[in-house]
């Protein structure tokens, strides 16, 4: 393998790929510092000019959504797989790289900082069969739940992705913000948060909705408004969030 | 004990206190059938008179909020150490029932029917200092977590829970409409919801925020806009987040 990219998703992947007991034969990165570094964890050298790089059975490309196209342009891999892994762009901005290419997709939140790597289902895509089969065999042996996801698919997942947890980290953003103003502590809120995350997997979560917004109980909505009046974002939100429930369950009633 | 309700919050107590290896004497339902159900789990009988309930160390009302009140009314508790467990219900709506009262607050989405028991946090006030020792310590045998918190504090974190669990079960909601809508695989995101949930134990959510929001990745967002223009109410709330959370990181810099 050869990584692309040394940031979040190609240093996290790097290491699955390392643990998978594959042989990661260079890294490059825009920043030479940063392949010198990611190379170093993964015990393999980096290579700092994207024409020169080694022959490989898989050329990774890890880097921003919008630099993928350029890099795509830049190597010359002829008819070498090559994969970006990225969740909202065509597989098909490959098509310049190599005669063989597609998607290897992490769904999951990735951060190399993280002391555990996470469980990571993949989507994959590939333009033949063929690369395809390649792309599939090889996720399988770096994660347990691999599917395949054509883009409009993907997209589709990587949409979902945002809502579930870029828009949860940030209402844990703003519980944290509230709790620090009023001198309460936010890590009490821990197994809460890990209990409403772990639970839908026994039961859908539209079954498991509770709080003062689908009860009706308009009491402790007025009173959550009276003890936000000095947070207007806060505010916003929670009276959009308690409309859009009261909306959903009546619908569906 | 005597548990008063016997509902989510009853029955999961009762379990917890039952295990805590404490004798749970009586059960009171306004529901009869309810209450002989739970007094049948935790092994104990049903009394269906609240004028009538035996002598116990604790009375433990676990009722819906608008109901606290009315059965504080009830009960002739005279002296005997009362208590309610709503996160946004003054203590002192117990002071019709005894002179000795006070709160046990699980900070925790209590649902009967999940086969585990999450670890609770509990909030803990009195209205003496003995009546607030007693409670503080008979929380500890069932709980490695308990904080005092007085009315205030409590309301404070009720309403971060609020934001933290209902809010974001309800992304969860609409992320699995999302994906029945477009037959992808909500199942596929669960590792992901639990990763965000869990890391935040290690660094604050406000380091750990990530999506094209606070990118400013604006082809993203105008590619899930197009993606959401058949679902007005995801896209409503999409374009709230995007907002508010471009605004919080703009305001910090």
């Amino acid at each position: 393998m050869v990584i692309i990219g040394a940031g979040n998703t190609a240093t996290v992947l790097g290491r699955k790929i390392r643990d998978g007991g594959h042989d990661i034969l260079q890294v490059w990165s825009r920043n030479p510092a940063h392949a010198d570094q990611l190379a170093k964890e993964l015990k393999t050298s980096s290579e700092p000019s994207l024409r020169k790089l080694t022959k490989a059975d898989i050329y990774i490309i890890a880097v921003p959504d919008d630099a993928i196209s350029e890099i795509a342009g830049q190597v010359e891999l002829h008819n070498h797989l090559v994969v970006h892994t990225a969740g909202s762009v065509s597989k098909n901005v490959l098509q310049d790289a190599s005669r063989n290419f597609g998607v290897l997709y992490p769904l999951q939140s990735l951060r190399k900082e993280m002391p555990l790597v996470p469980e990571i289902p993949f989507l994959v895509d590939g333009n033949t069969s063929d690369d395809l089969t390649l792309i599939f065999d090889f996720a399988e042996t770096i994660s347990t739940r691999v599917v395949v996801a054509n883009d409009e698919e993907r997209k589709a997942l990587h949409l979902s992705a945002v809502i579930v947890s870029n828009f949860s980290n940030h209402l844990y953003t703003l519980a944290e913000q509230y709790c620090n103003r009023t001198s309460t502590d936010f890590s009490l809120l821990y197994p809460l948060i890990n209990e409403v995350a772990r639970r839908i997997e026994f039961k859908s979560p539209s079954e498991l909705q509770t709080g003062p917004a689908i009860r009706g109980d308009m009491e402790t909505i007025h009173g959550h408004e009276e003890l936000l009046k000095n947070f207007p974002e806060i505010k916003n939100l929670y009276a959009n969030f308690t409309k859009s429930i009261q909306e959903y369950y009546n619908n569906r009633q």
